[in-house]
């Protein structure tokens, strides 16, 4: 420990979110700005640089008295370059430069993480993870994303693409994914998935069901909806909530049987379900999974929410 | 490097290979003796101690131009005890000290780790898979055992059971398997489970087929024989062969999709159908990947044969 401060800032679709952390990782200032992603997204890293000088001034504070900033962002990563690509809600068509531009912008170190991979960390640091060496995050929100942190490292794979938890296959013959190949997790467990589900078991129900009487009507559903009608026993509504549960159940057994990690973490917006979708997902995955795993292995709820990704960042320059 | 030399030792059921290499992973003597498990298997570590201390004398040379020396063996590895618990092949009951008891009896520094997870080391350093810091191995035999290697670290996860391939579920409603539950991969996937699988399609199989005709006349039938005769294109051969290529491939597919390896390895004595499985394996586990996977992750054959456990063995006392 040096005594001094991380900056630790979450780059989304709408908003950024910074955060000025101990190395402890107690949150001390925070603030957001909205993300301008218009003309291609250039003002996006120049905001960034702003921001951070504005409130290190405003706090009278200098660069020096910071080990540096993480930055979490959609997209891939390329951390021998330090560029990001394809994150396409940023409207950033081409490679950009964000650590080369940032470090210039603020004489401060800048390391960057894809933004699932930095909830992960965020979670395993100072949230459900409890520091543990061994934690699997999966994050159900508009997409399914995830992180795997093994032997106290997050894992990053031969490509970056290490704990892509939302295209794990459920099923060879489910539905058609965006990325072009059947039955992900990501086209079952996520906000869309889920009413995908739904609409789909809908179509062959026949029995009472308050759900199947909304999508009847032609109103929009979502998740929520889904999983708030099931805790109430709606029946097409526990139908669904069960494939979804079985499914993410099945996919979260099976990597905890591969890696053994002491916690799966599960976040996102979907996770708003609660206990409900906990004590669920956790019987499907215990089902899956062999005796050593049951014994050793626990599924829990995120609990940092959208803080996660400040966090998460900051900790990618924490000095151990 | 120190230009010292390694001791690898690989302690099976029924024999116990030795090796010495140098810090290059070049084997320089190798040689093996019979394993002696009677008397629950007390004999087993005085043993190891006599042979390599003769060999040490017989080449001679003299403990300090030794690292130290590796150990693989069957069963559960607690390495802050320096203990094995499990392993029943060698008529251990309760917990050995092996590295406590070989350190006394040689004067070197001992490191032990489970049998699997040494071969995975063995192919990853001086096989298959060619030094990657992102490396898979599955063991085909008379079980399925396997061991990752991530970031260029062995994953042990919480319990040690990190990389116990084996118990993926691939089937919830599957065959039972002595871990009790059903439908793991070891069930389908190793020597005794594809001959499981031959028996259960051959009783509803109706059409021509040798393998059919053998199982009807009562003879034994080993996995080799399934894949023998699937590549003669045996009609029962190849719907048995397809099922445990395309169970392996959806197994294997779906761990790539979660840790993004640079190589996946199969070894182990049903791996000796080569290429005719690999392929098989192969198209399964790209239909089961997404595209990023698909681009940077390769399925292999295991390089090493038996030699990978003294080399994966001698790889847990290599100095950086």
């Amino acid at each position: 420990m040096t005594d001094k401060k991380l900056i630790g800032v979450d780059l989304g679709g709408t908003t950024i979110k910074f955060a000025i952390l101990t190395e402890d990782g107690e949150i001390q200032q925070k603030w957001s700005i909205e993300t301008n992603i218009l003309s291609d997204g250039q003002f996006i890293i120049p905001d960034i640089i702003d921001s951070i000088n504005h409130h290190i001034d405003m706090y009278d504070m200098t660069a020096d008295q910071f080990d540096g900033i993480g930055l979490g962002s959609p997209g891939t990563i390329n951390h021998e370059k330090g560029t990001i690509k394809g994150a396409y809600n940023l409207n950033w068509t081409n490679s950009v430069y964000p650590v080369r531009d940032i470090e210039k912008g603020t004489g401060l170190p800048v390391t960057i993480e894809n933004d699932a991979n930095v909830a992960a960390l965020g979670e395993r640091w100072q949230g459900a993870g409890n520091n543990a060496n061994d934690v699997v995050f999966v994050t159900l929100g508009t997409g399914v994303g995830g992180g795997i942190i093994a032997n106290g490292q997050l894992l990053q794979g031969q490509n970056g693409a290490a704990g892509e938890i939302g295209h794990v296959t459920v099923d060879p013959h489910g539905f058609m994914c965006t990325c072009g190949k059947r039955g992900c997790l990501e086209t079952i467990a996520s906000a869309t998935g889920i009413v995908r589900v739904a609409r789909d078991r809908a179509s062959e129900y026949a029995g009472t069901s308050e759900l199947k009487a909304m999508l009847d009507d032609g109103q929009d559903i979502s998740a929520k909806d889904v999983f708030d009608l099931a805790k109430k026993d709606d029946d097409l509504a526990m139908i669904v909530a069960d494939y979804v549960c079985d499914s993410l159940g099945f996919v979260l057994g099976n990597i905890a049987n591969t890696l053994n990690p002491k916690y799966v973490v599960i976040g996102g917006g979907v996770s708003a379900a609660g206990d409900f979708l906990l004590n669920k997902v956790d019987k499907a995955m215990r089902k899956n999974e062999f005796a050593t795993i049951k014994d050793s292995t626990e599924l829990r709820l995120a609990s940092l929410g959208n803080g996660a990704g400040v966090i998460g960042a900051a900790s990618l320059i924490k000095v151990d």
